[in-house]
């Protein structure tokens, strides 16, 4: 009989439906099967397999997930500590923030009438809708916040923490902010201007002259030092944009000041943007390979799918088979109430890199 | 008290997670919250929808879902009668003989050197394997058949029921063929001619000259037929291709000659196309309605998802979820064996149209 | 000084604007940028390249291009032999047919009221509008004729034929069907079940019983024994869908019989759809390869782009670049109207294969 | 003769292939089509209205368009004031800087071996390529550079414009940041900490103690203020991130301060991403009006296509359709040396926003 060819190894097992399945056995039963299917599987896998090793987990989160219902999802996963440190655009925090002051955003309908929506003052995120006077309002109270600090400049990640701090202590309710803050877990915000919480930062300066300073090149230092001092890590992302990028920026930054970084171990990503048209949100984890971002022999995968439909299979199939992988984690100790911060003990400052490397000396 | 605004009616449910959570108690969370997340749990309430009226519901299915692990879940649709005619490439009905016939269907990978494939006869589907091998293997088995066949035109409908057939006597074993054979559900192929199927046809000329003649008009008069013998109709519709135009036609044609036909009650598609480049793949249920292809007040609902995510999730929720409404169900009885076909005991042409209207007498 | 990179050799050359530049020159420009705009000049020179040899040019076109006003380019390619063969859906054949008659598609709008639209009894393709009762003339005209012909089976490739042939006749107006009636260019519509040619030609059958018999099977057989009469194929695939299997598919069947078939020589497709997903529409050039749909070192490009921006830059572009080619070219000489069509001289038979390979006698 | 649906206007006019067509001429002929070969020389035409308007124009650029060979067409687009105010993503800035100083990015493949360009310190984006050596060449001449500027914060605005002087007469070479120093066009770069020039200003800081401080609250307030100044605006966006919501958000905050604000009055999007995932990427120009952000009478279009595409065509079209245009255009004059920066000699300062509603004094 002729032999198999090699390629021939492993058969697809058709999914078989059986009522009652939980989400961790939906994705065991979809490793067997092709295309995202089995890629959101083998994310659930390599998810699993970060958990137990010894890494810091960041987690890059874009598009519109807060406003889409996924913020207590994040919230989760930073408080059972799935992950280490959030990058986030400003439209997921304050919309974050939006529900924590206890607003609400609305279920709608992508077929709306725009104009109608406008004349009623209404904003719309797809099928998704929220009050304008109701942002104006936490603009307002973003506004006044940042006024209330001392004159100086904060990285994105400062400023969040004492964000998150402040809304816990007036809402005392559960979001991404205050999971972060009570976690000790930091968020970092590069493109902070680019978001309403820029534009209440911004509103400040009406209040107090000179308030409102973001020190964004700060944040670059701190996340590339946090990585010098913890030189393992891992990549979690979700949809793309300016927190994909910001966190394999940090590992590439890292490296220029110590040898001991080699790119993310672990890599999986959330998208829906495509490579071929060049843009860095639907880039391949493979092309991140050519710039160091990630190690060559990374376990990776990319999932093809919207984020309301991954992620909560994701998190719910975690909540059950990672469960034992959280309790042993090595994960990363943060005093984020320090200037500057520190993690497992050693101070990640803001306004120079670590030197590890001789040649960089 | 500002009143809110009409728009502002039902808050989003940020997605709870919970260790455990079956597939129905995901979707049931994922209803109050955005994009497609929202839209896929839609989809499960529409499908109950359907299941508890009293409408032919026909299934749709283009892409390579049974080469990628999804045949045993459409195999339990029919089984079950989630659905009551299906509409089908090839391509999907060959893979399913592949494997019926015990072949496999192997995990392969998207990065991988085609050359060497080539060498080694293994054709890629995105990141699955075959073997060309086993493949002229069917072709032959397929045209085998076909020679044994009466010389005259058949309907897909007619040869792909009496293909299922010998499939079944020869093998004992599940699939979509097999299953729609055992449970009297038809199957058309619109386009058999563009598939493996179609090669097996061809090749069944040089066995015995003139055999291999499939009827694909006559597959337009029957499928209009079955809806204006019974004009409530729905639609399921998984990755567009001939398949969701094929049943929108059957929609259209059948009003042609019955005013009792209206288009479609119920339309759901999980789609990877797009709209805005005009394909009808891509195309908008909204659109639809402009031809008539749906009622203008027709629940339906429009999920972008790849459906090796989105249908293991659906068919699993549904197999907890729509058990009561399956025993009740006023399904269409037919016989297959029949010539013509029938359903509910009223005969189903292929040679003309059954004309209800007077306008069309 | 250090030794660059092998890989980096060929400098991107940034395209530089300057007024009055022709679509040909255009499309050198950007043969030196990056992304989708170099495929496109790549698929210019790859087109140029199938002009120079001696290759039978399949084009392959399926997305609602002759509705969106591509017809007459199709037209422009086959009257000039850019290309050889066409195969295509049966919409664009219809809505070809719609124009040649005399009538048209409108300028509409994607954010169309469909149910006002339904109510208007206008049709929505995107943004372009059609009267169904125009539709349903054509219907009635399609089916007229067809009751004309002799009762007994057509291939898809000898009905459009003589199609083409009467609305030429009838009409003495350009387009697609016309253009390759006059030219002697075959169309194949392996799909046409799946059309409202396909709808026309059931509808002949309440006119005269026995009528619209298409031999779809007998198609499969006419393709591949075009190629094995003339087995240095090209393939130029605009949008996916049926057409794109069915040339790799004649080009495979092909092969079984004729060991001098060997996939073909250039491809190059023009998709909005992506290989992720796993369907045959978005499936890469390289994967095609491991079938043996084309040569292993076949010149190839697949171009992501709607084909009503692409298509009309390089239809254009080639009318000036590719003058000097069309007069000289090798192209293939059909006889349509013969019984079996010809192809330079030589019989290609609809009833079984012409077998050259010894294995295969 | 019964009349014709009042939805049925004008006629698709197909597309007449004509060799010798220019840029123009294509987008004319493009006008009478469907799909995205319409709304491109929609553009084509909007744009024009936009430059015979008295509008602010300003243009946002988000993915790899200098890397890919497009930063010679926003020069041109700077230097001839088809727009007066440019919003960038750092990498575009970077990559423009990094050619600027005589170095290349290279023509590569898609389809590379992603450890072999690791092992030779190339970086890869999807099919071009650069020399990681050289980029941190460009990291240690930004860091140099920012190291020289005196102690304090700079919007990235300033920054920039301070950058592109140095760059300017340092090497007298075209380029997107030398055009717009020598045009006096401000560019905002939202998110400059994520990118290499952020990197390089983060260096800086291991050079000079205290340096590379950006204000990027600060842009947020200058670019309200540039609005207030001037309400009437129009947005050109490519591809979505976060220069598209930094320039609808700069009309949204501008309009909490002066009624006089209405939303952009033109908009023109080329994007590749798609409404309904709900990021702000992808999302439609309808949905912004919802916000705002667009007057609801605005003229608009939104281009499915890659931007190597579709900018070299609109870009070289403009330059004679536009040409007549631009000499009367009312364009706003800058001046960017000056402290605060000026637009038609009225102050523009980044510490507080210009107040002109009563209401919001």
């Amino acid at each position: 009989m002729k032999k198999k060819s090699r390629f021939l190894q492993t058969p697809i097992e058709p999914f078989a439906v059986e009522a009652g399945l939980s989400a961790d056995e939906l994705l065991v039963r979809m490793e067997k099967i092709s295309f995202q299917g089995r890629n959101l599987a083998t994310a659930h896998r390599i998810w699993q397999k970060m958990l137990q090793d010894d890494v810091t987990i960041f987690l890059g989160m874009a598009g519109a997930l807060s406003a889409g219902g996924l913020r207590m999802v994040v919230a989760h996963l930073i408080l059972n500590r799935y992950v280490d440190c959030l990058v986030s655009t400003g439209a997921n925090l304050y919309h974050d923030l939006h529900e924590t002051r206890g607003q609400h955003h609305y279920v709608g309908s992508a077929h709306a009438d725009d104009a109608a929506l406008a004349e009623d003052r209404i904003d719309r995120v797809y099928d998704t809708y929220a009050s304008e006077e109701e942002f104006i309002g936490n603009d307002n109270w973003i506004a006044s916040f940042a006024a209330t600090l001392e004159k100086r400049a904060y990285t994105s990640r400062e400023f969040l923490y004492r964000l998150g701090g402040h809304l816990w202590k007036t809402t005392k309710q559960e979001g991404i902010l205050t999971a972060a803050y009570r976690a000790n877990v930091p968020i970092f915000c590069p493109a902070i201007a680019d978001s309403s919480i820029g534009m209440g930062l911004s509103q400040a300066r009406q209040q107090k002259p000179g308030a409102g300073h973001i020190d964004i090149i700060g944040d670059i230092v701190e996340s590339a030092n946090l990585i010098i001092r913890r030189p393992r890590t891992a990549s979690v992302v979700l949809g793309g944009g300016t927190p994909k990028n910001f966190i394999n920026q940090a590992s590439v930054q890292a490296e220029f000041y110590s040898d001991a970084v080699g790119g993310h171990r672990y890599a999986l990503q959330i998208v829906t943007d495509v490579p071929h048209f060049g843009g860095a949100s639907g880039s391949s984890l493979e092309e991140a390979q050519s710039w160091g971002k990630l190690a060559t022999d990374s376990a990776r995968v990319s999932v093809q799918a919207d984020a309301t439909i991954a992620l909560p299979i994701l998190a719910t199939a975690l909540a059950k088979s990672a469960k034992p992988f959280l309790s042993k984690r090595k994960k990363p100790v943060f005093d984020l109430a320090a200037r500057p911060m520190t993690i497992d003990g050693a101070a990640v400052p803001s306004d120079r890199f670590e030197e590890v490397n001789e040649s960089a000396v």
